[in-house]
């Protein structure tokens, strides 16, 4: 199939190119390697040591890797969609940090600005060029928030919520389930989800739209020079990807708050699995389809506990030598909260977790090791206040 | 009261600085002459003949009328929230036209940067420097769009709509009703909404978002100088603004598809005074709340009914000399569906319509006799499809 990967230099952007294209498929993809650029202005760096921009752009193909910044006037999207039409765009390349977000007007506003126009941007080139194509689109199971209710899978289902069985019909079938995102990131791609519900009614475009939660891990290659990126940093590390490195180092797990917040997770072999389901199945023309995409529900302290449990095993560390501490909590977020959300679909299209998260983590901490060198264990500690 | 008004050159805006003023308030108002320019480029102009953008801005003492650009670097809208202190701010400084967003990719992406982040650079500047003022939004009905189910005032009701007596507890009540928005512009004020929710509950900032209806009429001045703009173009005229046109030129009036649209509306003044309602019933610190601004609901036809019958009563049109013609509609929406939205909320709060719709529309058509010389009647044929 002809894949258009958006955002291809990332850490799920790069590792779903080799895996796609080990599976036969046409891959072109697109990057402006901005993400490196943040992530140096942090003072940080990828703790695995990947390929320079230029180098994989040689090694990928200058034709199939090509740098285009979305959303900039005179854009060479809409000329790239014509000449490969693409059968799937996969979008991941987005301003991906809440709390880089957070950190000021312009940091929340460069994330809506580059995130919006650019979904926007390739809206229009697929209305013109493509209009078949299949848009899978990354969002984040964070677009809902914690509500006090069950979360289904975008829409709101036609039995009121809670009642299963044969409970009324709820008026409001259909619309989209409310969203109350908790960043000026997340809100980003809240933004990106009503516009392409939009897209597809107006122009009958089809897409899937991923809410996707936290992905961990790194990629499976032969070739270390093919790892993807690995970052640690408070704004663009995620949590279980942190907790590992914090293990290796040494030093405190740094919980935030109570360590009750309790969100969807996955390991990254996951997501790739998971988003070759949605490109292999994709949705009729003019449908917009939501996939909740994770493999199950964990608290933040439940995620310390097995990572130093795996850090013991392996011998990184020894029982008791450190812990995890509660610091208080940057965000602004229920700290003890219902969290129900669906997540039915991809299993249904054939999703099978691959294995179980104490043996990635497991896994996980073990390729790590030979980085342990490179570790700035500062990088990792919060600075940016999200209340105020 | 000190009111800050951004947009104080626009339609609504300059007709709210009077008449807030001849009221007693202090008011300081921001614009970037920006909607002038924009319908100059399309070869408009207000019907109105109104002061140029600097007399106005003389008019109003330079220091209360500010050329200020939101969302941009380097604004001057933080120091003057310091200075200024408002206790007050209305914020209407967005680009208003839906068919101007739905034009080009250009215009989509500036309609959501601009009006996206230029709220942003207000809620900041609030949360930094006046995180008591009030932030009075002006958001659009259309951000609802037409949903099979009754539309109550921002969020879902503690009972299932449509039962408002005994019926079952909503599972979803306080969450955000779902908006489904039908253009580019109507979704920046969606988007618009997701942010400011946010802002109050992140930083306990405070809010009204005004999702108001179609607004029509002219402001009441005794010196014609202080007229208020009228633009009866495709994109920034609204629908009786434009009949009324239309139907002292003497040609047809052009219904967009079969007319059955349903939609809510309210005369200028009856925008003003609930406008003033709100300001002078702040929600408590933290609060967002969400006003439907309207008087009532018509159908597109009805008020082409209306504006044909008190052009006859006037004299500009002899019975049977023009009439309304259903054209195909530019626009992609349902033309008959079920519409019943809750605006109860203004009126508990003292909301008194002024008169009715059919004496508005016959008072604005006699208002704009003196002008039908400076009628451009094509400008009032729409040429933007929504649809491709």
């Amino acid at each position: 199939m002809r894949i258009l990967i958006l955002g291809i230099d990332g850490y799920i952007g790069w590792s779903l190119a080799l895996y796609l294209k080990a599976k036969g498929h046409e891959i072109v993809g697109v990057d402006n390697g901005r993400r490196r650029l943040r992530v140096r202005d942090l003072g940080g760096e990828s703790l695995t040591p990947i390929m320079p921009y230029p180098k994989r752009r040689e090694y990928f193909g200058h034709y199939n890797f090509i740098d285009i910044t979305l959303g900039r006037d005179g854009s060479d999207l809409p000329a790239l969609l014509q000449s490969f039409n693409p059968e799937a765009i996969v979008h991941l390349a987005e301003q991906p940090s809440a709390a880089w977000s957070m950190a000021s007007l312009e940091n929340a506003s460069i994330t809506q600005q580059e995130n919006i126009v650019g979904t926007l941007e390739v809206l229009w080139g697929m209305k013109e060029y493509c209009p078949s194509a299949h848009l899978v689109k990354l969002g984040t199971m964070g677009e809902y928030g914690t509500p006090e209710c069950d979360i289904p899978e975008g829409m709101i289902p036609e039995k009121c919520l809670g009642t299963p069985v044969a409970g009324p019909i709820c008026p409001m079938k259909g619309l989209p389930f409310p969203r109350s995102a908790g960043s000026f990131y997340h809100l980003s791609k809240v933004h990106d989800t009503h516009n392409i519900i939009f897209a597809c009614k107006n122009w009958g475009l089809r897409s899937t739209d991923i809410m996707q939660g936290v992905v961990f891990g790194l990629n499976e290659v032969d070739d270390p020079r093919l790892l993807t990126r690995f970052d640690y940093d408070e704004c663009f590390g995620t949590v279980i990807n942190r907790f590992c490195v914090q293990a290796i180092a040494g030093i405190l797990l740094t919980i935030y708050g109570s360590g009750r917040q309790t969100r969807g997770y996955l390991p990254l072999k996951d997501s790739l699995q998971c988003l070759e389901i949605a490109i292999m199945n994709p949705p009729k023309e003019g449908e917009y389809r939501t996939l909740n995409q994770f493999e199950n529900i964990y608290s933040v302290q439940a995620l310390a506990d097995r990572v130093m449990r795996a850090a013991v095993e392996i011998g990184v560390l020894k029982e008791g030598d450190i812990g995890a501490e509660q610091i208080l909590n940057p965000r602004k977020e229920a700290e003890q909260h219902y969290y129900n959300p669906a997540h039915q679909k991809l299993f249904d299209l054939g999703y099978k977790p691959t294995t179980n998260i104490q043996l990635e983590i497991t896994n996980l901490i073990h390729r790590l090791i030979p980085f342990r060198r490179r570790i700035q264990s500062g990088m990792a500690m919060p600075t940016i206040n999200w209340r105020r």
